[in-house]
């Protein structure tokens, strides 16, 4: 099983270049342009994963969506926010959806 | 810190759901429909995450995130892959990366 | 040859409905939502015409795109624009393709 | 009134182009690249769409729909097709519509 660690290593790296010289690498540089330049990106890569995902090519398609994620870390990082509160809030639904689920069940 | 452990029970739950009865909950239904129904929903989210980007409201822009991310692994599950499939891709990259890096400290 | 009259007819019908009851019409109620569910419908077409094209099946994808443009001239429509200065940033960016086009080719 | 010929004479340039040699213009290079390129295009632009409205930007709004209906004009020459073909399909949706109005008008 691969360890979702690199989530925690890149959202570090992420947060540390936040503002780092924009020559440095191609996320200061993007940092550097801003938000508007960020959330273009993300949806770039939102039409690729749709494109890869159409041709039924998985390979790409798991490249594609690995750079749709890392966009949105990107994105994440620049507010002021990182995956972990993604997961929270996924983890918070994942709670709602069991209780959901139960009543479904017991009502089934 | 949260557990992305997370990233894994969701995957192992969305797995369990390819083949379940459509009427049993949101995903088995979205898988019932198929590759196209999920692409139109990454789709979707996608535009959400860069509005709710665009107001600035953070609450907001983590819960379209979750949203987005959350879709990314039906569309995985659907194609039989899932988020280690891409943890796996961003950990290689990482490395790559870390090459790069070095590389052009050296050469600087 | 199919007049493009059509357009105008079009946005004038669009402009009689921003104020009309919500319950008429899907256009009323588009409008009456306002800016953010109209976006979300341009967001939408913008991928139901990618997933068009990929299909390959043409007349689906004219189709899409009409939907796409559709909703392009609500959103015009919604901020007090109309296709006609859509149409009249296209003639202006022809001439100045145009006087590209004769000093490109003149310096060749 | 801005004469909606334009659209005519963008198709008609398009289609010329649609096997131009690459290195003449944006569009031939666009075209020669193939319908990958272009619908990443259409991605772009319609996110920048989006971005603009948000930021209630009218000027900057007409110029992302332009460009947007710009490479729907595009795609469509990639596939044989034209802006006739949209504005007829938006003529037949205008009589069904125009039908449906009318019978919710007499029963109403």
């Amino acid at each position: 099983m691969v360890s979702s660690e690199i989530l925690d290593r890149l959202s570090a790296t992420l947060a540390s270049r936040r503002d780092a010289d924009p020559t440095t690498s191609y996320v200061a540089k993007l940092f550097h342009k801003g938000q508007e330049a960020i959330l273009k990106k993300v949806g770039e890569e939102s039409f690729e994963v749709v494109m890869a995902a159409k041709d039924g090519d998985k390979r790409h398609l798991v490249g594609e969506i690995a750079d749709l994620w890392f966009h949105t870390l990107v994105l994440l990082a620049h507010e002021g926010l990182s995956h972990e509160d993604v997961l929270a809030e996924l983890a918070r639904r994942e709670g709602i959806s069991g209780i959901d689920e139960k009543a479904s069940r017991t009502a089934g």
